[in-house]
């Protein structure tokens, strides 16, 4: 066979695995967003046939010799990226994995994830544990399987980001713990003691938000930010998430509160920020394995920015208040643009992450961190979920001096576990890290300040797009960060940021 | 091998054709409902390829081989009907289509009923009758592949009415057309000298229906009919359809219109007619061959007896009357309950089907029947689609005295040709007349007026569900007939009905 010929048999495959692919991530947004109570149970069975085909296709002797004696030399950048990226996802992760555990657990994950949003809404953690604890033993299972260098946690880390390990974390938190731990109380005091504002926040939170005029708002978010609606849609879920199976077809879900629409607002906003990543992958590796983003700390960058940097800024606020007023007459309720900009700066020790302010939200990921690296820790040892829960309410009590008093607010608060995410968390973190320099690198460039004040994201969305989004998986994560600022990753961007913002 | 092996190998077939075909359905459901324009490529490959998928499970010699040689004597009789089922289903029918043509053609029909519905929305016939000719082209092709007996139209009629054909259908109409087309002009002419109701006709279609509170009245149409929203969603479409993969999940669709909410109302209640159907088959058949509804004639007679006998009765409107007064404050419009009743059966010479009156229902299916007929009479000459565009405008004229003027009120306004399905037509009407018949055997036995006035569906629920619908296809529709009626099919309901309702 000559080269040319094992690259059309590699394609054929990779063709196949991308309509499997699609059809998996099809069924999965019909499950998270509408599919009835009882079809669980038959849509969990076409999950785990496709998923076995998924398996099938790659994993076998033929196309594995295909993948391993193709001369990579005589390919072009992108065929030989592509070689790489199967190599290290199927061959050096999945393959190691038995088919039947591959199946069995995406089937687990179907009725786990369905069972912690029952769970979550009625507080029940009894429900809900024993999915977790299998969830929890399969991934220390897979990474015996896989294998690890160092601490085991690494493997899982690494899915998420490439290379990433505990050492390198442990460093990043620590500065995180030495540099934003001290300064939260002084920051939460001053506001505490701030009448002014905590009146405002009463009647801003006992008010009624309409959840069409929320979905409205919702519409025009999308629209300035240029989130592509003939190549994406917006729904509900429990928990908002963003899925997508090519730059043409990138699904989003935002999860309305009729008592707050800030929670909306700024999950609308979050998942637009990975929305924007995927609409604007090349397209010369759309639909290829090249495709997609690089790693979750790359894609978090994407949404933190948004949410945060562009979302959560006094300039954009002052542009986007005559919007809110108009729909929900926040003037009435005697909230101005300045007191709208403190409101959603809010800062205070809270339960849930994802609504939390910018200054606490790293010691969520924080406490997520260290859970997650003592339960992989020991890979022979079952981990006692009861306790987990409460190791979880230790820890908010210990860096926050807060402690849940509701599974729902505690360890039930997020999807990720439910769905095996482990090692996905500490990526929320370095991804704000990353935003905040590639934030100082594009304010350099042009005054986005101005560009936010007037609602006109064009430029934003050019320079993300061109610096970062476009590549896909052709650079890795440290290229992008080189590209986009012309530095190494620093995380002094990120203390730096949230000291100017919430201490001067 | 024993049969009992035979037996078990089939099943294992019957499963991996079951995980496709509900894949494949949420896929298209997705794809209706809210897939973005762009994806529409992408998906359609998926379809091909899981289509493709499904063809080869069953279409090889192996399979056949256990289908033709299980002894059927030696099983239980919801087995043997399931072989049956398969032989009738795929090696009398699908095995006859060269995979090629059938993969090719699946993926046709996703692009053409795309095409169909931007083509509908701005009148632009231009653009869809390439894809409506080669859908066309492609059946006659099928149906020269499958053989036929008599006319070869009768090869498509028979897939969604058993053994139906063009003799029966002729005589069908013939009564229609003899028993039904006289009586319209004097009804019209009666309704359009009736001043009050032309009035308050006019009152009712130019005030504004807040989309919101029609979904209300929705939702409160699902309860009250007891579609199970635990085993069911209803979404909008384009064209009000019911999808389904199990009794656990039926998948409906209505369409809103801000100047009316008689049309998303009816379409609402037909398609919960269908669903109810689906979700009360028998458990011990749920999810196998023999589940779902045996055929289209069945299917529209619970449709249309929900939408027609039931929703348009006079008893119904009184007890609906008060929750659409609450909703759109019609008795300020000067609308009471008699009112009320008169325009939801309103009768008038109009050209769109779906929102036809009872009446003139049966004369817009004749005129589809005539032309299909037309169409599939010579399998060998292409037929022009702008000819058959004014065919159609020809026939409604000469029917209903009244000629479409644009594409969007004639030949585009179905989505039938577009998705391939041609010989589903006159299930409506065949249909509508099984349900005149089996409303008259369920008044028999129930006071269904009282039940209908205090909006207690239980006891037709239940005579429903017990003489048809649970069966699923393990009756034919001939003795779902003599079930449900004790008598066989009789047309003469469904004349008297209309008599009796209009004319008296």
């Amino acid at each position: 066979m000559t080269n040319q010929e094992k690259l059309e048999k590699i394609k054929e495959k990779i063709d196949i695995d991308n309509q499997l692919s699609t059809a998996l991530t099809m069924i999965n947004w019909d499950l998270e967003t509408e599919a009835p109570e009882k079809s669980v149970n038959q849509i969990s069975k076409v999950i785990s046939f496709l998923s076995g085909e998924k398996y099938d296709n790659y994993m076998n002797e033929e196309f594995k010799n295909l993948i391993y004696s193709i001369n990579v030399d005589e390919l072009s950048d992108i065929d030989k990226k592509i070689i790489e990226i199967i190599k290290e996802d199927y061959f050096e992760k999945i393959e190691k994995i038995p088919k039947e555990d591959y199946q069995k657990y995406s089937e687990l994950v179907v009725f786990s994830s369905q069972t912690w949003a029952k769970a979550k809404q009625s507080n029940n953690f009894d429900m809900f544990k024993n999915y977790l604890s299998e969830v929890i033993e399969y991934n220390k299972k897979f990474v015996k399987y896989r294998g690890w260098e160092g601490h085991p946690y690494n493997t899982l880390l690494g899915d998420y980001e490439p290379n990433l390990t505990v050492e390198y974390c442990d460093k990043f938190f620590d500065k995180l713990k030495s540099d934003i731990l001290p300064i939260i109380d002084n920051v939460v005091s001053k506001r505490k003691n701030n009448k002014e504002l905590q009146e405002a926040k009463k009647r801003l939170i006992s008010h009624k938000y309409d959840l069409n005029k929320q979905k409205e708002l919702s519409n025009h978010l999308m629209d300035i930010l240029k989130f592509d609606t003939k190549a994406g849609v917006l729904k509900e879920s429990e928990h908002p998430f963003t899925n997508g199976t090519s730059k043409n077809n990138v699904r989003i879900t935002t999860h309305y509160y009729e008592n707050d629409f800030r929670s909306a607002m700024y999950s609308t906003i979050h998942e637009i920020g990975h929305a924007l990543y995927e609409q604007h992958i090349d397209d010369k590796i759309n639909e290829t394995p090249a495709g997609g983003g690089v790693s979750m700390g790359i894609h978090e960058s994407q949404s933190r920015i948004y949410e945060n940097m562009f979302g959560r800024s006094r300039s954009f606020i002052k542009y986007l208040y005559n919007k809110i007023d108009d729909l929900f007459g926040i003037s009435k309720l005697n909230i101005d643009k300045e007191m709208l900009y403190e409101l959603v700066n809010d800062v205070d020790k809270s339960f849930i992450r994802v609504e939390a302010d910018e200054l606490t939200y790293s010691i969520h990921i924080l406490i997520r961190y260290e859970l997650e690296k003592e339960i992989f820790s020991d890979l022979n040892s079952v981990t006692d979920v009861d306790e987990l829960a409460k190791k979880w309410a230790d820890l908010y009590e210990k860096y926050l001096g807060i402690r849940p008093e509701t599974y729902s607010e505690g360890i039930l608060q997020d999807v990720h576990w439910s769905s095996g995410l482990f090692g996905y968390f500490p990526s929320y973190a370095l991804g704000t890290a990353n935003a905040a320099q590639i934030y100082e690198a594009l304010n350099k460039k042009t005054n986005i300040e101005e560009d936010l004040e007037n609602g006109d994201f064009s430029k934003i969305d050019a320079f993300l797009s061109d610096k970062i989004q476009k590549y896909g998986k052709l650079k890795t994560p440290d290229e992008l960060i080189q590209i986009s600022t012309g530095e190494k990753f620093n995380p002094d961007y990120y203390v730096n940021y949230l000291k100017n913002k919430f201490v001067k």
